[in-house]
């Protein structure tokens, strides 16, 4: 893919090649990221973040990732109460407020909506989540933490993963499966409620692609030998009965002792978050916290890596950032090392 | 007037020259806004964006506008669940927020609540609508849409426009006809159903400057040897039983056929927008959309460049936008070309 | 206490010499709040303003703030909505949120929680209001005005205030009388009804620190002889019925009259904002709006220097803000003189 002027609609559009590209370009933001120093590379471009439905962590982390560029950044999180509701289409909306704007970062409640919206936008736009759809940011950023937890270096052939917990509605393990299907001889040990198990289809094609493919209700059994265990909350908000949750809320969960009994001893942890820390659910213990392979704040910590990866590729300054660089001279401690 | 350190209340402000001044510098703005140039001219600056009811575009508008010139925007678009609730009056609530801003733009439901919000505040204060009253940089971006699609000067005496759909309660149609009685000669066609018919004040004012006014319920005849053709939505929120706006709604469209057959060739479509595209609405059919003389989408795109120039006024700094001016190094394609 | 990298949760941080360094460095911050001049010291920092309750003025107080410094502000005020609902502790959204921040700013309905959040966050965190409990930066811009009202040096010793109206719930003036305690010899006219007068753990606390406490529900002979008057809004929202905060409102009330026939001619009017205009409350009268002694509105305008000169410290910048200082170039007026 030419990155320069593309939409960033699904990890589909992604090869191998594409992954490559956005990482090293990921790794290059991080002394921006880190604020070891800053750039001014998009001064005086607008970001317009358009939110109909509420999403406080990606809504911010794309605003934090364009400001570390130097963008501003243009919200909107009313949107339901606003246009919409006097029947605009979608394709009007995409009109007007591209108007405004030099990039656009879409989230939408409905399945295909962000893709309708970039038909007719005249800027870029990335979609930050259509529903139980796409959400390509948060699995190229899942991927990258694979890469940067593991060590390793762009092919993810022969990683064992464990994906943990609601795998039928958990939009971000559908996606990070398709992308890992980018390569090759992966194990994927697949730990959930059967009827909350992962979608035929995605298993299907990781088979027919060669890797392995383990389906268990045995957690125990199946945190055995993996490299990366990733969990998932179960996603109440899918589900048309909102009690059934309740049933599967809490059946599997990682905490120090289950790890350490169970798990190889560098297994990474991974988490899209938010976590569900009430009591009955709890699929992540507290008592993890300080373990050093705990990596779920440094996966959102690259989130901003990704994003700013991605405005950097899409507006075409990937090669200028570091001509503006200059030293950060206000307090930062060393709280990303 | 002067602007410098004027409100920006009401379109009855400004005279020919006024509004003149104003178009040579929304002009000016025009490579600020396509992104050719960026300029840091209010570096510094702050913008308060004060929404008491939902706009998103107008005050993503608005808030482009105030970047695109270098500032920053802070924005309040929760503000009936604040201080206001604790009964807050107007005065307080300008004395303060004036003393956080260099210009305040502001919305509002209530007629005249702007106005009297502006003779508290510290600072220059735009109306960006206030109820059924008014919202002169729309009818300002209207009237410059028609001077830039007609290829006219400054003169638009002797134009023709229709407008049509709910003239009673369109508040843009109100402002564009009080703004265009500043010219002569002008020919009004007016078609909308007879219980939604343009206010006879207004009718009357633009009979005594001594326009042509031609009042119908017979679109085919009204369409015919325009200019311009302007539609509105039915404003079903200010009615008081919405059930009724149901009777008008879709009463009068155009669409492609009826352009055809009953408009001269090069006769400019605008709408203020949104349009409603619900079936049974639909008063600007899509499959116009491509069509070159559609200006809908250069109208909203217009309203930057207005702002801009508002800003650049008020603030005194029209002449110095230019010195800071540099290329603009992201992608940006040609996209208002 | 070492400012940089400090959380600011709490006003009993604070000893004398704090408040005495904070107060300079406010001072200092002058020009650039009053666009004399602006500064970029802080340009490419990032600000998380985190409302869990809305709060107008104190959010955009804190938002120009930072702008004034030079840096982007990432807004949340639908935090509600969001992942908190689906189960997340303070403490991954604290370990989250400030991975994208280079400091946060945090207001929470709940006492305590602020300082729960900052226990987690990478990045300094200031309190902004958390419940009934702190607002640290709103006693310090209290004593800062009255320091400059009264034009006095570092020490309040001697000063005569009086609090008026609702002391039980009002947690400025409980704030305030803390602070107030790090000095000598002060003497307090704490005038409210009986069933809202100051806990008594702060009469206490003021009292064996040697001050004057005199408690009274006479509001004419409360008023005699003090330097400042602190008026407070009925709390309703914090009381179990509603209903029963309309037996108190109104009952104290301040206005030119009572001003003239029971202040001395030179004392200070303060009130925390926002005050109830409606007439049933209306307990500090809008016919004073005129009179030069009336400080409210330079009371919130110095909240900017109080919360500029935070930021200052606590990212240790301060010596370093008038380096890229510029003469301001756009209209001002002289509206801080």
């Amino acid at each position: 893919m030419n990155f320069v002027g593309s939409h960033i609609l699904s990890i589909s559009q992604f090869d191998r090649g594409d992954v490559e590209e956005l990482f090293q370009v990921a790794d290059e933001m991080e002394p921006y990221a880190h604020r070891e120093k800053h750039t001014r590379v998009l001064d005086g471009a607008i970001m317009g973040n358009l939110f109909f439905e509420p999403s406080t962590r990606t809504r911010v982390s794309f605003g934090c990732a364009f400001n570390l560029l130097g963008g501003h950044v243009r919200e909107t999180t009313d949107i339901k109460a606003s246009a919409i509701t006097k029947g605009e289409s979608l394709y009007d909306t995409a009109r007007v407020i591209s108007g405004y704007s030099d990039i656009i970062v879409m989230r939408h409640p409905v399945a295909g909506s962000v893709e309708e919206f970039s038909r007719a936008s005249r800027v870029p736009v990335v979609n930050a989540g259509d529903g139980p759809s796409e959400h390509p940011s948060q699995a190229l950023l899942d991927l990258y933490t694979i890469k940067k937890e593991l060590g390793i270096g762009n092919d993810f052939g022969g990683i064992r993963i464990a994906m943990v917990g609601d795998l039928k509605y958990g939009r971000t393990v559908h996606s990070l499966c398709k992308l890992l299907n980018l390569y090759s001889n992966i194990t994927f040990t697949l730990i959930s409620p059967k009827e909350l198990c992962m979608p035929e289809e995605i298993v299907e094609s990781l088979k027919q692609s060669g890797h392995t493919v383990i389906e268990t209700e045995n957690m125990e059994d199946g945190l055995k030998d993996n490299d990366t265990v990733y969990l998932t909350r179960i996603q109440e908000e899918r589900f048309e009965d909102r009690n059934e949750a309740d049933i599967y809320r809490g059946r599997f969960r990682l905490n120090q002792a289950i790890y350490t009994s169970n798990c190889k001893p560098n297994t990474v942890i991974m988490h899209p978050l938010p976590r569900d820390s009430r009591a009955e659910a709890n699929e992540l213990d507290n008592d993890l916290n300080q373990h050093p392979n705990l990596a779920i704040f440094r996966q959102t910590d690259n989130g901003v890596l990704i994003r700013m990866a991605l405005f950097a590729l899409t507006l075409g300054v990937k090669d200028q950032v570091h001509k503006s660089a200059v030293e950060v001279n206000w307090y930062t401690e060393k709280r990303f090392k």
